[in-house]
């Protein structure tokens, strides 16, 4: 049997993909999984499309190799809350990079505040191939996943619910939140609010830990008609910090437990005369933009990032749980003193 | 043979995939398999899961069920340029909205400036069985993805160089970049800074058209030194903004072809005591936060996406090309007037 070049074939047009798909009567698709090694292909389509690929003399050129090494990268899936909150987008951005540090690749999704979702979500990547996983857990039980034992998955800000035995790179939410506070109250604050979120979390419970240890340290009571929990949409934000401004005694003061209630405070103050100081947990893009500046917790996300890839590529027996450490950025909204009210005497 | 029932096995717990996986003597990816009824499963592996499935009683529950339905739903890929940018996060929450209503998952995942990793997603997207792509492609030539003709591909944004025949749902983007620079003409700016980035992107470039297009209408000669293109970095971005308001005879006013350059521009205004008027492209969150508040080139992204899910869920041999609409939304930094300069005269 003569081998018969390209040239003979089809003028001086190189044979491509789909030239071997046609010739071998297959797909596109089984040409590139034959070409690309795949396993799971049957024999005999094999067989046809190496025929093919001899027959015409297809070669695997530099772009192919390219196609071939992107179809069997590493690739890492990322399971998300919520992509449109920059918190997400910010890691989501850093986990890109420090899984290309190690020639991996990154697919994301997210679940939008659904645990059913999340669930489907992960099952999909696990049974599409993706190689390991990085899972920000929502607030739902997790003990199912242990039924996945050979997909290994770390987990990233928050513990996962009903999995005692993860590796876990949180934040250092309780000192986090303590400093903030502690920060407000050492600018003369003494009716701090705090904004806060889904409580079932464990970085927002953390958080408000920290918060009430740090007024419980001042000697300074909690006052539970300051606290604000389950506030996740900014309009929604925006009205309960009217609301807390317009009580008899207002607080001077707001710590937020995360970067999305920004968008409804900093609604809610543009329309006030006398600014309440503010100190939120996590950076955002605009911050320091504002006047004032908006004080916050900030932590390294390339950190972050980097510490879950790591744990997920040195898979361990033993469960491993990390802290990234974060830091206080004062820019101005958490430096503003108490209004100065003259007191009976 | 008598069927062993779990309660003679493992005690009163009931048996789990791992429990399948161990007595077969497979993986727990290939139970998973087995029991979503992935193809390309070898005959051999599957029988002997199932003779597992059988001794031990082993029974999907509701969570495996849940779980087949994730693994065999509908997952469409979603390729952007950079998740941390708020267009793209905002796009690809509002891609996931709209699956959803075809309940279809999406995976995403972004290559940041480079086209080989823009491939490289691609072709493993495709090699893990993703249903469908959306994408929204680099400047790069794309006629290689003309090979994976089996897989269905919308663009998004901007139409991919070297693809004649693709479906793309494109942004009004000349008729936005002629409106936000009438506006501006209106308001009495003659001297208009362009700042742009990648123009060949077909977005920016429609843009920056669209702005040209404006000028010459009104008879303002397009001055080259107030045009800068190819900024990405928004300290590159500030760094450009206080070199132009710096010129002898500075612009007046400034378009901004994206989102991304809003952050840089709002920090080069925040020094000013004379602030030019601005219009950006894309609205971002905090947009209206700010005082003045900033008038942007807006679009509704739901629809942008709809749009392409709809495209992607109906092929059609023909190639088709959408165009969704844009509006101005005024809200202060657009309404400013040139500042009064006294005349000699």
């Amino acid at each position: 049997m003569t081998v018969r070049h390209p040239g003979e074939v089809m003028g001086s047009r190189k044979p491509t993909m789909a030239d071997v798909a046609r010739h071998a009567g297959v797909s596109l698709k089984t040409v590139s999984r034959v070409v690309n090694q795949e396993p799971h292909v049957r024999a005999s389509l094999q067989a046809r499309v190496q025929a093919a690929i001899s027959a015409l003399g297809y070669r695997r050129n530099e772009a192919a190799a390219r196609l071939a090494r992107g179809a069997t990268m590493l690739t890492l899936g990322l399971v998300m809350e919520n992509i449109s909150n920059e918190f997400y987008s910010r890691l989501a951005a850093a986990v890109e990079a420090a899984a290309a540090e190690h020639e991996a690749l990154v697919v994301f999704g997210s679940y939008e505040e659904s645990s059913d979702k999340e669930r489907m979500l992960i099952e999909s990547m696990y049974a599409r191939g993706v190689d390991c996983l990085i899972v920000v857990p929502s607030a739902a039980d997790h003990a199912w996943l242990a039924e996945h034992a050979s997909l290994t998955t770390v987990f990233v800000d928050r513990v996962p619910p009903g999995l005692e035995a993860a590796d876990v790179v949180l934040l250092d939410d309780v000192w986090g939140g303590r400093t903030a506070t502690e920060h407000l109250l050492s600018h003369g604050h003494r009716r701090i609010a705090l904004i806060s979120d889904d409580d079932g979390v464990s970085s927002v419970h953390d958080r408000a830990t920290g918060y009430r240890t740090a007024l419980a340290a001042a000697g300074v009571a909690a006052e539970e008609e300051l606290v604000v929990h389950g506030v996740f949409d900014p309009r929604r934000v925006a009205y309960e910090v009217a609301r807390l401004l317009d009580l008899p005694s207002p607080p001077t003061a707001l710590f937020a437990t995360n970067n999305r209630a920004a968008i409804g405070i900093l609604h809610a103050l543009r329309e006030r005369p006398e600014r309440p100081a503010y100190v939120g947990f996590d950076d955002f893009a605009l911050a320091d933009v504002f006047n004032p500046g908006v004080t916050v917790v900030r932590y390294d996300t390339a950190r972050l990032a980097r510490s879950a890839v790591d744990l997920l590529l040195n898979p361990s027996r033993a469960a491993r749980r990390m802290k990234v450490p974060v830091e206080l950025v004062p820019r101005g909204s958490g430096e503003l003193p108490p209004p100065f009210r003259p007191t009976m005497g």
